[in-house]
């Protein structure tokens, strides 16, 4: 049994931004040596979410004005700290703070749309994103059959 | 340590449908031989979702009438590429993409309403479900204490 | 490869009520054992939630009053089982129904303003969250690099 734990920072220049995360966290699953096992991707801040869906750009749109129908900017208790990102911390719930995507046979095992996307919701600064692999590595040849 | 990993077959007879999974998922638990770890339930397209709540049919009701109403059939910008399914991407992203049920002594270990659910948003065709467990395989009696 | 095990009685003294869990697992953590891992924290009822987000209490009222408003008190189909708790279920739903916490050199590996917060929408009884830590074991000196 293996982990493999890597970091990958973001900063998006305007406060919201889309980033697609899929290629990163394949490389790091190859990086990894798991053969079978499971890679936790997940927010290490609450006003950015983590989740799987299509790349479709129009789609991103859809998704970012959704979010600001259900969540919109406005005037919220945490306010009171000197904060103005309520909004972006309800994001983070509605979209969800992390995904767990399946490794087999040493590759993401994804359908055929599934994509990992950062959405950035109080962005212009430095975050981090998670990323962990657990599971077992490559068989060896000794347990192979003959 | 063992992985175990199968793949569910979907195909709902109308465009939206609720699917127990609940006891494939234990079946599945069962064939994998794992006696302590985490199961992963995660739908493989990003139209249909994978939660946890309870199997009372007036709430599935509820479920589907409350997902119109905050990710309601409309005019999206995924349209333009001849789609017409952007509330179903909506709808996986509010309900949720997948669950992660812990396993005990080599079964399910779920409270006692909770069930696993399938919701398909956009069927008529076939998706798959990744179910995948990862955990240690139960104690062997050398290891036991005499 | 180890496994570690515990549940967690919430009885909160309202119906709603948010509470903090993060430092109860952070002890579950350190009593596993495990080093390099997963930590799955989940609520075994489906009428609570299990989110991560920041502990600023402005904010916890914002959550409160989103949720609220998203999946208000109404009339439900549920109902029709003598229950009066749709909302809350629905709530399970949008806030989250678990977490999957890293665990890195046998610490909670979380940003700088992730807190484990246990929401609860049907209280006034008691109900479970399972913590279930999964992982590699501290590394041993014989391990080591001379």
């Amino acid at each position: 049994m293996s982990a493999h734990t890597e970091y990958l920072w973001m900063e998006t220049p305007e406060r919201r931004g889309f980033v697609n995360l899929t290629d990163r966290v394949r490389a790091i699953v190859a990086r990894s040596g798991v053969w079978d096992g499971l890679v936790l991707v997940s927010a290490m801040h609450i006003t950015a979410a983590v989740y799987v869906n299509d790349a479709e750009p129009g789609l991103l749109d859809d998704i970012a004005a959704w979010a600001d129908r259900l969540a919109p900017p406005g005037d919220y208790a945490h306010h009171r700290t000197g904060e103005d990102n309520g909004d972006a911390h309800l994001k983070n719930l509605l979209l969800g703070h992390q995904v767990l995507l399946p490794v087999t046979r040493g590759e993401l095992d994804l359908g055929p749309w599934e994509q990992v996307y950062y959405a950035e919701f109080d962005g212009r600064r430095r975050k981090r994103v998670i990323v962990k692999v657990l599971g077992l590595g490559r068989p060896t040849d000794a347990a192979s059959p003959a």
